[in-house]
């Protein structure tokens, strides 16, 4: 399978001529906290087979596009953007486009979709399919090779689960933000280790090596510049990118750190019960076999002593056993797979 | 004692031949997340003794003065726009000013005090004295009839904890931001009332009243609605403004909201004791007497049956016997008194 966020496949003959009939092309795309990815592809009927690796006519990539984020003009503005230089990549013009599947993180309530769909009509005609959802759906279907079954866990510099079932009910948690108590994320992870070493600092927590490494971390000579460095920039990524900080303290035994990432991990098992929970997906019995994606910087696997997704894929494990852990290597192209399925 | 943040009291003539001889005014600044107030007083020897109340030339107000909330070029001309009205409602050039007194929140680090000296040096020539503090300064000193000397606790949309020595030590705990886990402050109570409500909705959390009580007095219909309301506007003073709805709900006997308000509690409590630990302020035998000055919207007497400052004294004088609380009426002007007596 073509990887959206990796090279581009380069198409050879047989895709260019069937890019070039006069069946269109469709539009991928997955936005995230950092950055935006569309991809275009020819549109190929239900009944034919799906060559593998798909046929990406083109890649292009933009800036964030989480409205939350960054705002709404300036969200709308990375889509159009990124839309117009993959058709110009791909040599076809907007007239050719039949669908556009877009996977965007900030997309929490109906009225967020419609926003999108309400941007996008203004630039592709009324005949074109539009389908926004969050961009945990593209996570799963990355991982369920196009299938929207099971659930998936991000959780890079921010977290949310989602889940489905097999007949087509949703339901998700967490996926906040930082103000709404989505303590598993990235963001939460290190802005609970920059608040212990406040805390140590003021006489009010323990000691931590925390404070050593996260200083020298950030070129800093004091915790009160901790204060000034946070206000300076209130991007949750700069936060975020200490995250392997707070994991290297961990693997050297630090108590705090330790503490810090065990609560996370609950935390990210929480939501992610919750999910099962409410959409039954362990069956009756409990027991049913689910997949169960799991993506984003925290959970990678690092090869490392402290493997933050494989301790959540283990609490997991104990409530529902048929829990099926999925790590993708590949991405969320699969997406496209799915709706080009439907 | 006038009183900086009430009415203004009307200079008589006596303290009109005061401030129009050529001993020139000083002009106290009391800047906190929402409002930002001058007064120019005039210059009384120190070997005189102070008229009470004091003799208040002139009093002005402006918007929020920390550059960490509102950025440093916009705090800049808040300071400059409200010593400017200030000094016009007085009568008084800019010439006539022999010491501005600025006690500012969002002042965590020398370098902090250094930029707003250096923005008022533009302003004043040389000779004049500036002196720049956190506005935790000026709150103590309101409690304490201007005496630096004690523990003071601010608990409004933010919190702080900042105390002296008779000989002149301080030390300061909590006041790090919403990010750096001020979690006793009034948009740290209503941050957890708000991640509750979302638990709850997700299946994470315990049912809350919280969640009726909370999408009631927004406006709101749903719980997912929050995501959105919260990103809408990042203004912390929005998000504390729920404090009294959480209160409501732990009065009523909601589980969620009591442990939230006992939460805040101990950490309020925390940032105290470890001033007073640090200073040493409860002497050898830790029964030492030193005055506790609470102020802060969260800290409030309100007759109510659920007082946090209340809690928060209960949960000190435990381990410190010594501390006398003062939940003062009168407010920042103290400041200035201080600096007239030194």
């Amino acid at each position: 399978m073509a990887d959206i966020n990796g090279k581009v496949e380069e198409f050879d003959g047989k895709m260019l001529e069937m890019g070039s009939d006069d069946k269109g092309v469709i539009l991928g795309l997955d936005g995230g906290a950092t950055s935006t990815i569309c991809v275009c592809m020819p549109l190929i009927p239900s009944s034919d087979p799906l060559p593998d690796p798909l046929p990406i006519l083109a890649r292009a990539a933009a800036g964030c596009s989480n409205h939350n984020s960054v705002g709404e003009a300036a969200a709308r503005e990375t889509l159009e953007q990124v839309i117009t230089e993959a058709l110009a990549k791909s040599g076809y013009s907007r007239s050719a486009v039949r669908a556009v599947c877009l996977a965007v993180s900030g997309v929490n309530h109906p009225s967020d979709q419609k926003r999108i769909v309400d941007w996008l009509r203004d630039f592709f005609p009324k005949d074109v399919q539009l389908n926004v959802q969050n961009d945990a759906v593209a996570a799963l279907a990355s991982g369920t090779l196009g299938k929207l079954h099971g659930c998936v866990l991000i959780a890079g510099t921010g977290t949310i689960a989602y889940g489905f079932t097999e007949d087509g009910r949703e339901a998700r948690a967490a996926g906040a933000g930082p103000t709404l108590g989505d303590w598993g994320s990235g963001y939460g992870i290190a802005a609970q280790a920059l608040t212990a070493v406040i805390k140590a600092y003021d006489g009010r927590g323990p000691e931590t090596n925390l404070t050593g490494s996260i200083l020298q971390n950030l070129g800093l000579s004091s915790p009160d510049e901790l204060i000034g460095w946070t206000y300076a920039d209130p991007s949750w990524a700069r936060i975020a990118a200490l995250v392997p900080v707070v994991v290297s303290c961990a693997e050297a035994g630090d108590v705090v750190a330790n503490k810090i990432l065990y609560d996370s991990v609950e935390e990210l098992a929480l939501s992610v019960k919750a999910v099962i929970q409410r959409l039954g997906l362990s069956g009756k019995d409990g027991k049913d076999s689910f997949p169960l994606v799991m993506v984003g910087g925290v959970l990678l696997e690092v090869n490392k002593t402290w493997d933050i997704g494989n301790e959540v894929i283990k609490c997991i494990s104990k409530d529902y056993p048929g829990a099926l852990p999925i790590r993708p290597k590949v991405s969320s192209t699969a997406l496209l797979r799915h709706y080009m399925l439907d």
